[in-house]
């Protein structure tokens, strides 16, 4: 039996893509599966392939060169567990697992902590781009001892993503322990800003505007040539063109309005509470999937509450190009507040994570993939400590150009009722952090009053308590 | 020594104010701290009360009838672990602990478990009001075994503030376990809303309008006579009367717009996150509060980040009763959302918890105590099984009237460049839960483009998934 180079554990479509994908750069690969007709079956599929089929772990694991690369594509959480509790006693020291599961960023500490006291190396890394992108290219990003990174990232470095821009591999070393996970987490949390917001933009054109999917198609298909062109956006355009498989008509009209989730945007609303990080648009985006989820009652509110009829009357090239630049405008907050929440992660966790880098390896492979990712790059570049983004040259440009059509937009989504919580929760981040004074002075006030809890002072340093209870 | 009534570990101010107003009521209090100097020291100031001084956990323990009440008004956390550990050697089967601290409800539901092994009630209750309501009658939200609270029911109903409608004792039995703790969890976050939102309408006035403090504290003065009449509008009007205690001018004015936090919002939000339930009105509070902290990077943006000029030139009287509607309507909002959250809850822990009551107990006693929640009352009253407030006759009807307003509003603070994160979220709740039909049927579709997420259909039951990389 030939040495492998590299292990996969575990082969769902996302364990199998990945393990084709490694033995597609010249490597030969062990495989294993719990259940091993399903290792067969693979083997089988790929007769022709460098592909190491293993029944045991035992077998799996006697089957690689040393240093061990293992990589487990098993399901997050207690299988994880169960699959490292297995191995372990089979490896070596400085050996490398690398779980390429949808981990919580904790977990993956804790993990990378534990099995370092057994001398084994534990990489944790976010692998984005679906099924799809697992077999031809997905972004990595691996978290994890550097050393033993070092010895991943050959093979890393050619089975990512290639950026278009540059032909750089979309994968590279996010830091210590659950780093990678972590990047990853706020990855998924973005994705889900990314989806509402153009949810919102398509419920604009639809219900303001009153356009056609046939127009609405066409809009994104514009909208894909310009700064918005991206990924998501064209899936957008490629899912409004598509009609009903079983039926009469569009299939998005036929899709029932219930979005589900994963848990990974809730992760990274949490994580930024935790964190003391605002993280508005994201958090408002995992609501409004929460709040489609209501069907029942939001049939029964439709019925009893009011609202404002849609009467548009204006010119609907102006709205549509007003809300092409919303949509870019509010984009950047959401990556402005990500960026924000890793930086805070970072000093939290002893990380120094390399923000410009995470811009870079996400310009392919990925769901977020975008050419606007270059512009953070730049500005990363330009000012590797940057506080937020919207600091920098281009975004200050940006939201100065586009501003007047984010406001617009929001008061004529909020005149003919349609929500759009996104859109909105943009452009109060965006007055609010341009505001050298919040009435966060009132609030702090109150706290005082009822609670004795002391403000600052805008005048002098210190902590002061005013005497509230005494009368004037 | 005199068999004490109830004991109370714990005498900083809240567990002093507590102690002292039990015995006021006619029972005899042990008192027990760590630092004996400090339980002398409140000994000493009230010589003629039926304190009793006790200088050992086991002396104080000795001194209480059986089943023993003891109170533990120690620090959340790992103090409160450390004081039942060293309490419950010396306890007896059906003694009952009540934890009156800001404990994390999960915390109660371990601990009741936990000494439920060993026969002892736990009761983790919730104490509003802040020094003053501990000392002349806080309102208090209970949980635990119900039998327990039963024998502490008579003491607590003495000591709770009494509701100025009916008099009517602010403190009710919640539920099992941490029953308590999560509604009291819950008030904190709805009281994070009602200052965010109090805040908005006070940046509104004094930046669109110009208004000067005595123009907007007579504002408040006024409205506290109104549907919004309120402890927090009451001290609003409070704050904004008094003059600064080191210099000239209004306190208001000198207090740096740096808001602090306690983490209970943040522990509201991240529990309707974990429960899917939307709460974005509070979690955007929440997060209103982590941007104020940003104050340095506020200030350097404030110079590069472009907004429009605040030029109003409208009917000023007409604006300010808008901005009353609106603040009216967006507390409906997200009392709303808070009263959501306790129904999933409810459901996820199997509490049984009684909405109705707890509006109830909230009239009177706590920070958010105001008129307005006897409505809350009555919309139970009618249908306890009410799915979401908005369903009422009473709210159906004030949003009907009051929607107009805040939309203005919300537009004119969009277009003046002031944030308002909850007025726009509340309006953005608003129009999403009356929506039969939200976009999310988009982000379904992309969810089973990207990641065959499967998706359901609006004209047949089942899960389904389309072939999007065949092209028609």
């Amino acid at each position: 039996m030939a040495q492998a180079n590299f292990g996969v554990v575990g082969m769902a479509v996302m364990g199998k893509n990945l393990a084709l994908n490694v033995e597609s750069r010249g490597y030969t690969v062990a495989i294993y599966n719990r259940t091993t007709s399903k290792t067969e079956e693979v083997y089988k599929e790929h007769q022709d392939k460098n592909l190491v089929l293993t029944k045991t772990l035992e077998e799996f694991v006697g089957s690689l060169e040393k240093p061990r690369r293992i990589m487990l594509m098993v399901q997050a959480g207690a299988a994880t567990d169960a699959t490292i509790k297995s191995l372990l006693p089979l490896l070596d020291k400085g050996d490398i697992l690398i779980d390429g599961g949808n981990t919580h960023f904790p977990d993956t500490m804790r993990r990378n902590a534990e099995l370092a006291d057994s001398g084994i190396n534990f990489i944790g890394t976010g692998v984005s781009g679906g099924e799809k992108g697992a077999l031809l290219g997905p972004s990595m990003m691996p978290g994890g001892q550097k050393e033993a990174y070092d010895l991943v990232a050959p093979i890393f470095e050619q089975i990512a993503a290639k950026a278009p821009q540059d032909g750089k591999p979309c994968v590279a070393y996010m830091g210590a322990n659950g780093a990678g996970h972590y990047v990853k987490m706020v990855h998924n949390g973005i994705e889900y800003g990314d989806m509402q917001l153009i949810a919102e933009s398509y419920d604009l054109l639809k219900r303001v505007l009153g356009l056609s999917n046939a127009e609405i198609q066409a809009i994104f298909e514009e909208w894909n040539e310009g700064e918005l062109d991206s990924y998501l956006i064209e899936i957008t355009k490629e899912v409004l063109k598509r009609k009903d498989d079983e039926g009469e008509g569009y299939i998005v009209d036929k899709i029932l309005d219930k979005a589900g989730n994963k848990g990974t945007g809730k992760w990274t609303s949490e994580s930024a509470l935790d964190l003391g990080v605002p993280l508005p648009l994201i958090t408002e985006s995992v609501f409004a999937r929460y709040i489609s989820t209501y069907k029942d009652e939001r049939v029964k509110a439709s019925k009893v509450l009011s609202g404002p009829a849609v009467n548009f009357s204006g010119d609907k090239k102006e709205v549509i190009e007003k809300i092409r630049k919303a949509l870019y405008f509010s984009k950047i907050m959401s990556y402005a507040q990500g960026f924000a929440q890793l930086r805070k992660a970072s000093e939290e966790f002893d990380w120094d994570l390399p923000y410009g880098t995470i811009a870079q390896i996400w310009r392919a492979g990925c769901i977020i993939r975008a050419e606007f990712l270059q512009n953070i790059t730049d500005a990363f570049d330009k000012d590797s400590e940057l506080e937020n983004l919207l600091l920098d040259d281009y975004f200050v440009d940006i939201t100065k150009r586009y501003q007047e059509a984010v406001r617009d937009v929001v008061s004529l989504a909020v005149q003919a009722g349609i929500p759009i919580p996104t859109f909105t929760s943009a452009i109060s981040y965006y007055d609010s952090y341009r505001s050298e004074n919040l009435p966060a002075n009132l609030i702090q006030a109150q706290r005082d009053y009822f609670g004795a809890h002391t403000y600052e002072r805008t005048d002098k340093a210190g902590i002061f308590h005013y005497d509230w209870y005494t009368e004037d």
